[in-house]
């Protein structure tokens, strides 16, 4: 029920419609001095559409040098659209588990909470004051107070049914259950507050100011739905109606790996040629922050039979696997060979930067979906946005799994390689007239973690875009922690 | 960094400026059949204010019944600002903890963390290429390209420098260290890619593709300032200067305990009076969700001997203790005896709806804040909106206390007490023409969880305000998960 709200927008909002350029098999072809069909520009006039398309830019010389989409066999290239529909389609639903109401917190609820109980389980006062018959108050004003005969007091929690008859009250406490034959409760405020008698100023209309039984929820009442996020609301609704545990869709979980012959762990200090394994760590602490219960393996070892037997503990155990790493897309790669022995792994290159080489399978014997993703950590991470993220948010049950795009104004020129989808780190800010305004961390063409840290979004240049220049529109996905 | 898009909406976004209006000691008077002198009517049109002031509504006849603001003792009664604003100024600042980096997401950096390496720690390939002299390649084009010699090819992680010279190129791939004399990498996809000889097509300027040494981090640069929140992002960049732990702003601990004679626990059946202990669960989760480490401690026994132990063991290990529960206004209540034992503790009105009743002192040896909030669960939810989740958010370190607040146009008339700030549970969502539209989940004036679990926002009634016409412009706090 949280709509618009939840933080991840609606579909008009969602990332997916904002770059539905479908590339399909045949990329504009972008390559050499010639002609380059379909760029586009995007300037900050609403007319740029109608002027004259300028001269193609030379896409050799460019800052972003990345292969001509057509250098590249057919059936090793693929649009970001395919590439993330097929791990889409490929995830797993996990089974839904029971956990302690507590532990269901964030989760979606996988079972039509039929309540056994009412709620309330009896008639109640709503409020402080004297419980009594409608009819004996309902002329009671200000000038002409009614008086009432106060023949007791019951506190919430005591069990005690007093009674009352005409003339008569009991004085009550909020949630204090109401005494056989009253039908109203005369909030304090409006009354005199005697002990012994009660002098009443105004009286509420039958049944006014009781919580009646079954108000709130009468049994076999469905207290909380499917696909419901459980928050501190609905463990309050399920706390009530006597649930200590519920039927969740659990937290996918993902093992992290790290590939890579250049890599050492973090407590080593990396000698010449050698870097630390950053991925491990940046993806683990992602994956949470996605929702999943993220499990850190750290760097695979390169000896074959070892590192065989680590992708199968891995399957074993995963309901995704994530592997970052440089794979060799010319020579021998160690990791695409023991992955080759495990099932249907495929390499490609999508249309995108940073980061084309991505990979996806099914492999052993549950077929648990592994992701492979570029080893260079800005790359990795914009790799988990747009293909990890998604899959864990389907995993988890979630009906909005992109995040919500804005427009904004391009604060600065930006260029774009045509033929792939670009995402560069930025700082998106509200402008003091309305709306954003966005500038990139860096230049686009750097990978650099310092500035990848300044960033609290993505930008994302389609596909068929070459330049957008300072004010134009561009789309932006900020990075909300936890969202 | 994440500016205004972290959630929780700048200042001039954020709930604390929608509800200035200063009640102090003096609220307005709204007793009887006589005029309401201050009362505010809010209607769609904005020449509203220039219309005739309807008659006063007849207060003691009012859906929410509620002590007039003058009949309290004034030393009492007290505004929402007033009451926040003294837990504000008490709730303590946890000592800054090291945690191993994974453990800090989520958290601020409590320091500046210098980096001891460079980022690169080498000059290297920024992507797959030829490592060559910038002499060389200078004049290389499409037409008339430049051949090298090929001489050696390194990968990543190889420690082994070679050595090129005029004429000769080494094959590189992203990340490998640049061999001695070579100061640009040719991009592949500008050659021929030849392995033995390779012809150049084009050259880049000197450094051209080449990640210099210290160019993202130099030694000593600040990697990760004091105050910035841990994402993946910086963890990438924690990793990579070789930090394995981190000295962060720790989750404040916070007990959560249920006050009340008529509770249970939630695998008991509650006999006729008695209900159930939600709110020891409800607000647990709540805690978490804010941010803290949140104990569930469940229901405080009533002998007040075991009482003041259970009090003093939570005072002793925790940086907060938030009691949900009825305390009587008058008559004797054990908790509110045992508390006074600890410490001053101030019990009051506070001029809101739900739930006026609340507590707040410092308690025990090391003076621990201790806040007291109503025991109804829809009242506690929103107490702990208001008052215990900024003072999370303070110990977390947090600039943005309050939850983002936007504008919405009302779908039905709202009644509001006057001289009391009322929180309606409510249902907000776009509006197809922009904006926003909401829509109270119930009348405003019953306390149920089912409808309480249906809502995505709190709206916010001044004390000036008595009515909010269909229609009308009202704040609204959209209630994010994990926000």
């Amino acid at each position: 029920m949280n709509g618009s709200f939840d933080g991840e927008g609606g579909v008009a909002g969602a990332h997916r419609d904002t770059a539905q350029v479908d590339m399909s098999m045949a990329p504009p072809r972008a390559s050499g001095p010639v002609g380059v069909p379909g760029a586009r520009l995007v300037t900050p006039s609403p007319t740029a559409a109608s002027r004259p398309v300028p001269g193609p830019r030379d896409v050799v010389d460019g800052p972003i040098p990345l292969p001509t989409t057509e250098s590249v066999p057919l059936d090793l290239i693929c649009t970001v659209e395919r590439h993330l529909d097929e791990i889409l389609a490929a995830v797993p639903q996990p089974h839904p588990i029971e956990l302690a109401v507590l532990d269901a917190q964030g989760l979606l609820c996988a079972e039509e909470v039929e309540s056994r109980r009412a709620l309330p389980a009896f008639d109640q006062a709503a409020l402080d004051g004297y419980a009594a018959r409608a009819d004996d108050v309902e002329a009671a004003t200000p000038q002409v107070p009614v008086e009432l005969a106060v023949v007791g007091e019951t506190v919430a929690g005591a069990g005690a049914e007093a009674s009352i008859g005409p003339g008569l009250a009991v004085k009550v406490a909020a949630g204090a259950m109401l005494p056989t034959g009253a039908d109203v409760v005369v909030p304090a405020v409006w009354t005199d507050q005697g002990t012994v008698r009660v002098a009443v100023q105004s009286g509420p209309p039958p049944g006014g100011y009781v919580r009646r039984t079954g108000e709130d929820v009468a049994p076999g009442d469905v207290a909380v739905q499917v696909g419901t996020p459980i928050g501190p609301a609905q463990i309050s609704l399920l706390a009530a109606v006597g649930r200590e545990r519920v039927l969740v869709r659990p937290r996918p979980r993902i093992a992290v790996l790290s590939a890579g012959t250049e890599l050492v762990d973090i407590g080593t200090a990396p000698a010449p040629g050698q870097v630390v394994d950053v991925n491990s760590y940046a993806l683990a602490a992602a994956a949470r922050d996605a929702g999943a219960e993220a499990y850190r393996s750290g760097i695979l070892p390169t000896d074959p039979r070892r590192l065989g037997e680590v992708l199968e503990s891995q399957l074993l155990r995963s309901d995704l696997v994530l592997i970052a790493g440089t794979f060799a897309t010319d020579g021998f790669d160690p990791v695409q060979e023991a992955l080759a022995t495990l099932g249907d792994m495929r390499f490609r290159q999508v249309t995108m930067h940073p980061g084309p080489a991505q990979g996806f399978g099914r492999l052993g014997r549950d077929e648990i979906p592994v992701i492979c993703i570029p080893g260079e950590p800005v790359a990795a991470l914009v790799a988990f946005e747009v293909f990890v993220r998604p899959a864990i948010r389907l995993m988890l049950g979630k009906r909005q799994l992109f995040r919500r795009t804005v427009q904004a104004v391009a604060g600065q020129e930006l260029v774009s390689p045509l033929g792939y989808r670009q995402y560069l780190h930025g700082t998106v800010m509200r402008h003091p007239d309305g709306g954003y305004v966005v500038e990139p961390v860096g230049d686009g063409t750097e990978a650099l973690l310092a500035r990848m840290a300044r960033a609290n979004c993505l930008i994302v240049v389609d596909e068929d875009v070459t330049q957008v220049a300072a004010g134009g529109l561009v789309t932006v996905m900020p990075l909300l922690l936890g969202g």
